[in-house]
This record gives structure tokens, C-alpha cells and sequence, in this order.
């Protein structure tokens, strides 16, 4: 084993640290965020700091960095209050990285991505997304530690490609072509090992 | 393309609901949060929802339910400021899942794991793990919309297999044969697609 340390962490140089431990949470959530501005442009990002909240209301929780090129997402957030979440396909993967360059322009089509309006959202979803999120903001957390901050919105709509929906409400990211992510700049496809059932003391997990 | 609203999402039974709404975020990181009581007993649980917060401090955010069975975790973090989270090897997905039941007794003899101490924490690290972080308790924020609470914690220690430190500082999960889950019950192995080098608007990303 390779044991570190709080003064080697402070020791290394800052690309090191940050691949470091930016890969130390494991496997990531990945999508594009899509949000609008007050002029009308819209701007797609990607984002890995992505977590459910709860299900009941339908919550999900954000995790932004203010002072990064990713403050045109949190602007248009706090401003109209809409933002999209849609995962990213396989086949998208190199353009999805690409959004995260300093555009001057809509990462839509610097990037490849088509936006996409329903009724209910101004913000722009990607049609290219097997599984998209229209989310309202609900609540807004500040990180004392290292001034990031914590959004929470609410699932408002829910567009799924057909077949990925099961008859228990169990959506199959595999057969919608999800990527998960590692570190700053890594992707990957996933193969599954299982579904278990419900975890008892007196029995071992069985496979759904 | 299947489209649902919040309507539909009120309406669905609890089940259904929970499965859904929990796989909607992606890929999700999951590990095993190792903690101790005042009594000295350990206690080993599955979370998912845990998320990278900052590099430099090394900081990792963690969403608790405070009304569920994990409830455990949350009170020995709050009463001696000190956990660790260990990456999920494959082998051992079953046995990171049993963890969730509610055990009268360590999850660690229950489920299959050894407990590993180090000389600067208390709480146990999984010996299983190919990936192990010491984290100390830096700040709590309080969720209002759902009455979940999300802790900061500051990685202290990290503890890597021999060959997955790459020479950037890039750790390679693939090899420690972490997982991913999705939704409440589902878990996964990884397929690297590609890293990609820092994304610039005037060429395409290339691969590292």
C-alpha cells in the first residue's frame, strides 16, 4: 500500500493534487447542465458534482465552484431558476469534454448539441440525451470551507428514451447509454454485476 | 421518448417512486463508511451519495438521511469527528450490500470485512479496499427542503494499492477494481473509454 498524508497532499504540485483527489471519490455522476440567460443564450456544461437529495419531493444536489469558467451555469440558475440535467451517451463523450473549454459562444453549437424546449422549461434540454431532467432551484447552501456552493433543485419533468423504464420504476442507465466518470478527465461505459434484493440480517442479498 | 411530471411523480406508489427518482442522477459514486462509537464498536455502511467538494483543502461532501437506518454513521461522525470511506472492490459487491440491513452487531464480522487501523484515526478503514480515505468532520449544513444534512470532511489520509498512483497524480480506479452503482440496488464495473487532455475552444480534445 502507498500511504499519504495531509502535509504530502500540501506538498504536491497543484495539477498533481487536483487529479489526485479529484479521483478519490470514485466513479462519478456526469452530465450537461442546460441553462438560458436573460438575453436568450443558452450554455451547456458538464458537471460530475451531481448527487440525489431525496426522492419525495424529487431533489438532486449540485455542487458548484463560483470563481471557475462553470459561474455562467450558477448566473443563470439563480437568475431564472430553471436548469436542465441530461446525461451524457457514449457516443458524446468527446464533445460533452469539450463544453468545459471557455467558449464565446453557446456550447450547444461550439460542441455538436442540439437544444431541445418543452412546454414547461425555457431552459434547453440536449437532444442527444437518452435521460433529461428539467429541474427548478429550490434551495441555495454556502460552503464556509472552501466557498463552493450548494444547489438544490426539484425534478419537475422527466424525459426517458423508450425501453429504459422498468416495471418497478428502476431505470437502466446501461441501456440508455450513460457514462460514468473518474478524476478531471476520464470516461467510462459500465458493465452490471447485479441487482440485490432489499438487504436483511437474516439472509444473504439475492439477485433481482 | 417518455415524458413525466411532477404529477405523475406524486402519484406513483413509494416504490416505484424511490426507484426512479434515485437512478435519475447517473452513475453514482459508492463506498463503505467506516466509523466507531463511544463504546468502541464499529459500524460499516453503504453510501452513494458522496461527492468531491474541493482540492486544495482535500474536501468531500456526504448527504445523510438522519431518519434511516444510516443514522449510525451520522452520529459517530458527529461525536468523534472522524470516518473513513473505502472504495467497493468488485469482489465484494454482495457483501458491501448486506451492509444496509439492520445489524445488531459490527457490519464488519456480519457482512465479511476486516477492520485495519492506522496510527492517526480511530475509526477503522476496510483491509478489503484497494482505496481508503481518512476524513476528520469540517462543517455541516442543513438541507431545508427534505431534512437531510450534508457533512464536509477533510481527507487526512489517503491509503492506495501499490499501481494505481499514476504519475500525474491521476489514480486509476479501473485497476483497484472500484465499482459504480445506480438507483438503490444496482451495481457495476467500468470499461475506460478515454482520458482527455484540458479542453481548449480552438481544437478538439485528444486522448491522453
Amino acid at each position: 500500500m502507498v500511504y499519504i498524508n495531509s502535509n504530502d497532499i500540501a506538498k504536491y504540485d497543484k495539477r498533481f493534487r487536483t487529479n489526485l483527489i479529484n479521483a478519490l471519490t470514485g466513479f462519478k455522476s456526469v452530465s450537461l447542465l442546460g441553462t438560458i440567460n436573460a438575453e436568450g443564450i443558452s450554455n451547456l456544461a458538464i458537471f460530475s458534482q451531481i448527487i440525489h437529495v431525496g426522492a419525495n419531493p424529487p431533489l438532486i444536489g449540485i455542487l458548484f465552484r463560483p470563481h471557475t469558467v462553470e459561474r455562467h451555469t450558477l448566473e443563470n440558475i439563480l437568475s431564472n431558476k430553471e436548469f436542465t440535467i441530461n446525461h451524457i451517451p457514449a457516443s458524446h463523450t468527446k464533445n460533452a469534454h469539450h463544453t468545459s473549454a471557455r467558449w464565446d459562444k453557446s456550447e450547444f453549437e461550439a460542441c455538436g448539441f442540439t437544444p431541445e424546449y418543452t412546454e414547461m422549461f425555457k431552459a434547453p434540454y440536449v437532444k442527444e440525451s437518452n435521460i433529461r431532467l428539467g429541474c427548478s432551484f429550490v434551495e441555495r447552501q454556502d460552503i464556509q470551507a472552501n466557498d463552493t456552493v450548494f444547489i438544490i433543485g426539484e425534478i419537475k419533468e422527466i424525459c426517458l428514451v423508450d425501453s429504459v423504464l422498468q416495471d418497478d420504476g428502476f431505470v437502466d442507465l446501461e441501456t440508455a447509454g450513460s457514462i460514468t466518470c473518474s478524476g478531471l478527465d476520464s470516461y467510462h461505459t459500465t458493465n452490471k454485476i447485479a441487482r440485490y434484493t432489499y438487504a436483511k440480517p437474516d439472509k444473504e442479498p439475492e439477485e433481482l
